[in-house]
């Protein structure tokens, strides 16, 4: 029998909030019925948005906050007076139990160094990742991290392809999923200190997962690998520069569609299966970042999302939860201790 | 009146290697009629190849040379046993002044030691770095440091901004190029601390070049400046990410026009449309790195190349030598000493 779970949502993060958070939640409740809602932000903006829906009302409980973390705040800014924000209060409400996880569409660093200090980091990992799904040649990868350490060493990306590997299994469904340490060359001798120290450490095979080896930037949309592990600072850089060239070449194709009678004809004709690669590669399917390796689910929506995106987002802190993510980290990270993470590492 | 141009062409480097070396050659020819060439390799592999064309033959002089840099060879392999190679005895013809330039689709490690090697770094330049143009929604703009340094630091991060600087000014005749530090947010307070620093030093004025400041991933596709600074870690992973991307959108609007019957004909009508985009993002119309901040010009194709993109490298070789880059960089950083360029990055 499945359970029903309540999911906190920070209603005043993202360009278009609140109402993009509201209309995002109607859509996760009908994606979701097990799914209930606990919204932080200003009432009296709320109310009025949530009470269309008499469906999600009954499923919602709203609590007001005053306070908003702005986008332009600085981590420590909102750390210190962002007490009362609703990014916190929904924050808190994962850490007191009140709620399974947390969706923000909200500053990401002030979002990390709030999940961070409520949340804490599990035992045996020394920083939290961020990590995001997107579409490949052969599917779906995960990449992590996307931005939350600018500088990793050996042993923070060790921890990331734990994190990576677990993260992969309980979400994608995959029994044994591959992991790939972004490189500019995929012999052992190619690389940074960082990234041939964890290499090497991978390469052992004391850490348990499967480690294929050194991957290129190209290998990323190739599938070569389920999980790519990498520094915050080259995985920010990659993400955005794959979202740069999606762009590039949409905006190619829609031109070149233009430029004849004939293409304009074209475009009619095959706009049903250009469609889908429109929705194949559509950024909002993929929206929802996870911040790996805290003790609880925090979810960051991109900011520009719509509510489409945002219940995605829902949707990826509903997975986890569902298939109970953090129990099965916490049982995996126990067994890693006994035999010696801090061995495997160090 | 233009005057007559001597370039050294490795023969020998390259997947397709000698014939994709001649071919190009023999394009190149056409293209530019002014440029004769030295061409290093097996003569006995290269003179049936030559003589296929009689204005390619009476263009070009052969330099027989027996041994080989191989794919697999690390640099200091290539340095030591190399000696009588054909890439390196091209890259020696620069270096005494009998070519304008060596193009070579060879091993790019070995390449880059021996070329830095043989021709040394041009005063007040640490360390040189690959750069390369690519398209964007506004036009074209080039990236450096493509992979010659998998670390940075601060002074290295400016010069090549500098370089770059005279780069776009030469090669695509920007007058005043907009120069962007790519970053994982464009706040002064983002990124790592020599990224930080490189920022600081550039934002300062002293430096010559028009500083945009921080850009992030999305911005290099977008457009936003003419020459892209980064290390080469980060370079090589976002250069990669962009191809991978690229062929990834390329393949699913493919299978997407064979999904059924309507979209086939779709295609057949807007086929003339698509091939422009095709043609306009084709990587062998950008083949060609450059390895920027030595005395003399080197120019690396990539190995998977054909013809048509050795010929494309050719031709940034002819370009550079042609607008007398190397005249201008020297005269521009003998400038910048008497002014204190060690100052401006100190």
């Amino acid at each position: 029998m499945s359970q029903r779970l309540t999911l906190a949502l920070d209603a005043m993060g993202g360009d278009q909030a609140p109402d993009m958070v509201i209309d995002g939640a109607e859509m996760a409740r009908i994606r979701f019925p097990l799914v209930d809602f606990l919204i932080f932000g200003d009432e009296a903006k709320l109310r009025p948005l949530i009470e269309r829906s008499r469906s999600l009302a009954e499923r919602t409980t709203v609590f007001h906050t005053s306070d908003v973390v702005r986008s332009e705040d600085k981590p420590s800014v909102a750390l210190r007076a962002g007490r009362n924000s609703s990014m916190r209060l929904a924050i808190d409400a994962v850490r007191d139990g009140k709620a399974a996880g947390i969706v923000s569409a909200g500053n990401t660093g002030a979002l990390m160094a709030m999940a961070k200090l409520a949340l804490r980091t599990l035992p045996g990992i020394d920083r939290p990742a961020i990590a995001s799904f997107f579409p490949t040649e052969r599917g779906e990868s995960c990449m992590l991290d996307l931005g939350a350490n600018v500088e990793c060493d050996a042993d923070n990306l060790v921890q990331f392809a734990i994190l990576g590997d677990m993260f992969a299994r309980a979400v994608l469904g995959i029994p044994k999923p591959t992991i790939g340490l972004l490189n500019v060359g995929s012999e052992e001798m190619k690389g940074h200190d960082e990234v041939k120290r964890a290499g090497a450490i991978l390469r052992e095979g004391k850490v348990p997962v499967e480690f294929h080896g050194f991957i290129e930037g190209d290998d990323i949309t190739a599938g070569t690998v389920d999980v790519i592990v990498t520094d915050g600072f080259t995985g920010n850089v990659a993400l955005k520069t794959a979202e740069g060239t999606a762009r590039l070449y949409t905006n190619f194709i829609r031109e070149s569609f233009k430029s004849s009678i004939l293409a304009k004809l074209g475009y009619l004709l095959s706009r049903s299966a250009l469609r889908k690669v429109r929705e194949r590669t559509d950024p909002r399917r993929y929206n929802g970042a996870v911040f790996l390796g805290l003790n609880g689910i925090a979810v960051k929506s991109h900011g520009g999302t719509d509510a489409l995106g945002f219940a995605n987002a829902i949707g990826v802190a509903n997975d986890m939860a569902v298939h109970g993510f953090l129990d099965k980290v916490r049982a995996e990270l126990a067994e890693l201790a006994e035999v010696g993470l801090k061995g495997a590492t160090a």
